[in-house]
């Protein structure tokens, strides 16, 4: 799909294809609706992270809260959204030896704890190895941080999504 | 269910049980959990409407969008939200003669055109009679106005969501 096609759908096609850009976060794809003709891929994703920084900090946390944990409850019940399940397994979470997992899952119960809402990160960039490390640097962080640093790994992984929707190259 | 039951479930539980006090806008639950604990139900509607406040008009348009239209194409599919289908029942909208409904999407398409987003009302509080009414007298306002009507109305339809979930007199 081209970013002209991308210009030429209804409102519910929009929805339907790009709802999940930001896990579970429609009303985001919904509100950038308003920002068309979009001029190429990346100007529609920099409306998307325009409208994610507009947001509260209560918006912002809302969205890392509507996001899995990774190699969590949802991945082993095979629940979790099909991007995130390409994502996971991409980088070796799917695919854990049992010492691995009880491991994460601890990260993943600390994390939680402490910031009240879930470690995310951009899987596409990083293997299992990175991330554990990732989880024990960023566990030292503080919530600021750590609301930040979430968002932008959010954003990352929304650009990873549209590349697989929409050719990359395509202008208006 | 009270208010005190309500500050005890999990985040999953809050979303999958509240995700749709505002149509399809899961976000603003999610967003809102950072508020627990709610001292009432009317704290619990004040902090989703903070939170609407809050949002740009292209979020506030995305939420108008969406809704479905009145008597529209999802409700003749039998594919609305189960709360939309109890709304739209109640006020003698699923139940038209076909010059009504002919009448009705007729101005569903009008006010879309004109703004945007469809035509939102509080069904709870109206007829089908005073819907057909405020179209009318909707359809001449400004861009300006029929946001700041709709996302009224969208906090009603709101409240009387939450006042099917939770016991109104309870408190913290």
């Amino acid at each position: 799909m081209r970013i002209s096609d991308v210009n030429q759908l209804e409102f519910d096609e929009f929805t339907s294809k790009f709802g999940n850009v930001i896990e579970h976060a429609t009303l985001i794809t919904a509100a950038v609706w308003s920002e068309r003709p979009f001029r190429s891929l990346t100007h529609l994703h920099d409306e998307i992270c325009k409208f994610i920084d507009t947001l509260p900090d209560t918006g912002k946390a809302g969205i890392l809260r509507c996001h899995p944990d990774l190699a969590g409850k949802l991945s082993q019940a095979g629940t979790l959204t099909s991007e995130s399940t390409k994502e996971q397994s991409g980088s070796g979470l799917l695919s854990l030896t049992e010492d691995e997992r009880n491991y994460l899952q601890q990260c993943n119960a600390k994390y939680r704890n402490k910031f009240g809402f879930p470690f995310v990160i951009c899987a596409r960039e990083n293997k299992k190895d990175a991330i554990m490390k990732g989880f024990k640097t960023r566990l030292d962080n503080s919530m600021v941080d750590e609301l930040n640093t979430g968002i932008r790994e959010v954003k990352k992984i929304g650009w990873y999504r549209l590349l697989d929707l929409v050719d990359k190259d395509s202008h208006l």
